[in-house]
């Protein structure tokens, strides 16, 4: 309270080009966090970060204010933690695969993860078509599940960054979003409060993602990276296309089931490529060799022991283990409807943003926090870009509950489909590392 | 309130670097003057026009929307109206001087002035010290005076312009005040709602004053012009020095006898030579021929005719108009003390924020709005920029009651004081002309 530093002092210095100092940082944000910096300086501060940007250092330290902002996980002496953070996708059922191969190749994750909002799934969301699995552990029984089995995972606590929350409020109403350092801090901020050593991203490229060139994907990772440097932690970025969504399912059950055919080692190639590639940088952050790290990744998937430790992970948080291993007991919405190709051709993409509102409008997502969703609908991609369709032959398969959405649901994904009369090229789903 | 604009979009596109529209700003502006549009999106939009700037056309509007916001005076009738605006000095006083030569020369001048505040002193202020004046008239009042004297003046309304008393809260809060198209909508929007058909301003340049260089103030002044070229009006600028305060008066009551000292034709010169500059750009607004104009202008001040306006003028606002004639009957504070040069030499600046600072130290200013005054304290300069002096000589005059603030004013005139081994090149008054 009793700061000398004069907010309208720290807009001008931004405002003309200044570099704020990590003092000058804390007086911003712990007093706006605190409620004793009101949101209009604030938001005038905000614009001038947007239009005259931020040192790499400036925006480590607004990171670390921003992470020293509220509780801090404490991972205390477990052992090669990892944590994972996805910039978002629809059908991304990375961690579902990746933490139980992390803890099966010998690191520990105690992570935190979301629910769904809008097109986007969430992890807890996903977890719980396994009944009785619970997101909520004390944070003794959190840190010991981490340390017996290598897995824990509850849902996000409020009290992790509220700065961040605040903040994203207000830039979300002042067009301050689609700012580098202004996205890099947020996101990291709560991956260096939840307290982890190693840090892997997946940074989403392409139309459906919200950096939309791989320029520009780059230097998200790039500042991530940097960040996570200058806070003494290990942060290795992979950039991937997202173009189309990962796997063939979409909806949270039929995520969970391709899962656990990937920790089965019978997944689509290209979510069992990303995973592969995931574990190999959290192992190469604690300084295996890429060769090595990768074939061990891969025999996780072969030899049954990440499948053994999802399989204990999710009965100790409660949930029925038998499902994991007779996938026949999951509640799948009976409903059937297909997208068919109306001419022949080969397919030019599929927009994964249509396929996440059409989870959406079939009830298997939620427009506000809270609400109750449908685990057991979704959307199945029978056939992935560039694959040859003749017309009439079925492309996508949604699975409803008694119509519900449908109608919506099929117009979307029918707008998102796009059939080309040559084979268009594919990216490459890993498109660059930055570490 | 069913606008379909969204407010994000409109910061945004100013964030571009967009231009707005008349409508978009009218959302804003009126939005936020009514309580609609929170202030934290306002203050992201002003650092962005800060950043980005405004277009003529965009600043033109602006004004517009915010002289429209609030009430809006109606001059009617009334011939040859004429407003003047001074972006603000120290022993300005200036008006109390050219408003009556206006009046004398067939102009009508019908206006509104501002109470001092800081060390910034009012014209309301300074004709208080006449006995009974007062600045409250009816708005009939007001204008059948104009057109009986050619002079009415009160005091500013609220309800003139309420969206700039706003903005300019929020601007001042948020590190967005120095910034040429708000300062100059500011400026002149009152001055639009004021309703004259002609605008002449005194643009003041130099360390004491708000532009510090001959380009800024040329800037502002260009801005303001085309403002009112825009709304249809005559806007004409003079760009006047403002290292040193105006005449050798500074206080109330002590303007008030040097003013009169200038209606009789003894003024100070560059006093004189300012309000004749400024009454031949009203002139010549109309038309009149400058070298004609400037004749007639300088009769005014020899002939007494501007002296009789000044007269009738304190008369029909209730003042005691002996006061006019016996300059014995001001109340003038005994007490005095005198800062001296402390070495042989010449003057080589006397710093007009000193001066304003120590007539404030004395009582004749006030730091809040409503706080009473002392009219008869003040400041004399003895001396002026360039003179020679000796040391010990007197080189400003206090004029203190009972010795309130002394020792205050003493040491802000001496810091305010610099003596030079030459004489100091001194800038002409008239820096330039804007129309």
């Amino acid at each position: 309270m009793a700061s000398t530093i004069h907010i309208p002092d720290l807009i001008q210095k931004k405002r003309d080009g200044g570099t704020h100092t990590r003092q000058e940082l804390e007086t911003l944000i712990l007093g706006f966090t605190r409620g004793e910096v009101p949101d209009y300086q604030v938001s005038a501060w905000l614009m001038a970060v947007f239009l005259k940007g931020m040192t790499a250092q400036e925006t480590a330290d607004m990171t670390l204010v921003m992470a020293e902002s509220g509780d801090q996980m404490n991972l205390g002496d477990l052992p090669k933690t990892v944590d994972k953070h996805s910039t978002g996708g629809v059908g991304d059922k990375t961690s579902l695969i990746l933490t139980p191969m992390l803890a099966a190749l010998g690191l520990t994750v105690a992570k935190m993860s979301g629910r769904g909002l809008a097109h986007t799934g969430g992890t807890i969301d996903k977890l719980e078509s396994i009944p009785n699995w619970t997101p909520e552990l004390s944070e003794e029984r959190f840190i010991e599940q981490a340390r017996e089995i290598g897995l824990s995972l509850v849902g996000q606590s409020k009290a992790l960054a509220p700065a961040d929350g605040k903040l994203y409020a207000l830039r979300d109403v002042t067009a301050t979003v689609a700012c580098l350092p202004l996205i890099a801090s947020s996101i990291m901020s709560k991956k260096l409060a939840s307290g982890a050593h190693t840090i892997v991203l997946d940074v989403k490229v392409g139309a459906g993602a919200f950096m939309t060139t791989l320029d520009a994907g780059r230097e998200l990772a790039r500042a991530m990276v940097d960040i996570g440097t200058h806070a003494g932690r290990q942060v290795r970025a992979v950039l991937t296309d997202m173009d189309t969504p990962l796997g063939h399912m979409a909806g949270n059950s039929l995520e969970v089931l391709e899962a656990l055919d990937t920790l089965r080692g019978h997944g689509p190639h290209d979510l069992t490529e990303l995973c592969v590639a995931l574990a190999v940088e959290a192992l190469a952050a604690y300084g295996e060799d890429p060769q090595q790290a990768e074939a061990r990744a891969r025999a996780t998937l072969q030899d049954g022991s990440a499948l053994a430790k999802f399989r204990a992970f999710v009965a100790a948080q409660g949930g029925d283990a038998s499902y994991v291993d007779d996938p026949n007991k999951f509640d799948i919405a009976a409903g059937r409807a297909e997208v068919t190709a109306p001419t022949d051709g080969f397919i030019g993409g599929i927009d994964a943003l249509s396929v996440g509102r059409a989870v959406l409008a079939l009830g298997g997502g939620r427009e506000r926090k809270g609400e109750a969703i449908d685990h057991g609908v979704g959307v199945e991609l029978l056939k992935k870009p560039s694959e040859a369709v003749k017309a009439g032959e079925a492309v996508m398969r949604l699975y409803h509950r008694d119509g519900r959405g449908l109608e919506a649901a099929l117009k979307l994904l029918q707008d998102g489909l796009s059939i080309s009369p040559s084979a268009p090229q594919v990216h490459p789903l890993i498109l660059d590392r930055v570490n």
